[in-house]
């Protein structure tokens, strides 16, 4: 005997193939919508559809927006002589977090990984060249993450860049500000060595 | 200037309102939902509509069934002379994976609770109550939350009972198997030494 009703039962899976909800997590959120309010949930069906209907990758830097051109790109106080190569839309936000970074982004959405059959045609490679042609970007920083598909991905984009006489940059690797050196692993370590600035 | 893009903000903030999600896993959320294929985001609104319309409480038990009557209120084979008082259809899963028990169900959808405005009417009292009247069901084990709500709501439901001539019994408190004595609380090794048998 299936111990929830077959409903109940088909909204548990559905919600339990969300990312990081187990089945105990999706079965408390399925009773949660049960006992919504009728207008509560059309609100959430709504924020669903609304969302898929309107949001869109910006047509300069493919961040998601609503707008055809994304506010930072079509912000006039931006500086847009620098760009900065981003995964994923939400290392925009953890840039714009910082306010410190005042240039434009651009947004990969994934990296280059061959075991995962990702190659750089899937990921938005040429509409940042595209963007390098008329002189306006001086310096591209390229902020994958500090994984191996990362940088792969970061030193393949970097030859595409250069003979077109603009600047690649790569983030800082070292020790997390606040961290514990006793903590952090080798590599860090060894980059941060490496990365060492004269006082 | 916001960080996401307003249809986005809206979807992260009714995940956000789900119980226990989190900012951070929202927005996780939020992205993965957006690069869903549009037939699993369908088949994900319509698992939320339909189990909203399917699902609806037992005449019998009040527990969450698509029928009128749930599988195991139907079912020939459980002992309808005994009636386990839960507060909770997740409770009742609980049970049922003990394969031990084999009696029936009453899910009171909450407990009494002066505190949070929940009257002895707004849970399903009166529906166990009626369940009783024709001598079948011989005992009732209250088998509520060991909290100090649910132990009001027990002894509530208890002193209802007692008159029509029914037992009524309540879960062994004690030790959890598996437990470390040194880390219980005094409250449940009081109660373990009350409940203590002859070996």
């Amino acid at each position: 005997m299936a111990v929830f009703t077959p409903s109940l039962e088909n909204l548990i899976d559905k919600l339990a193939s969300l990312p990081s909800v187990g089945r105990k997590s999706a079965q408390r959120l399925a009773f949660y919508i049960l006992g919504m309010s009728s207008d509560s949930v059309t609100s959430f069906i709504e924020a669903i559809t609304n969302a898929r209907a309107s949001v869109h990758k910006c047509g300069v830097c493919c961040n998601f927006t609503d707008d055809e051109i994304c506010p930072i790109c079509s912000s006039k106080e931006r500086d847009n002589s620098v760009i900065c190569v981003v995964e994923d839309p939400r290392d925009v936000i953890a840039f714009e977090k910082t306010h410190e970074y005042n240039g434009l982004y651009h947004v990969l959405h994934g990296v280059i990984s061959p075991m995962n059959d990702i190659s750089p045609e899937d990921i938005c490679i040429k509409e940042l060249i595209a963007r390098l042609g008329d002189g306006t970007v001086k310096e591209v920083i390229m902020a994958t993450n500090p994984t191996v598909e990362g940088e792969a991905t970061s030193m393949y984009i970097s030859k595409l860049i250069k003979p077109l006489g603009v600047e690649v940059s790569r983030l800082a690797y070292g020790v997390p500000v606040g961290a514990d050196i006793e903590y952090a692993d080798e590599f860090t370590l060894i980059r941060a060595m490496e990365g060492r600035k004269l006082l």
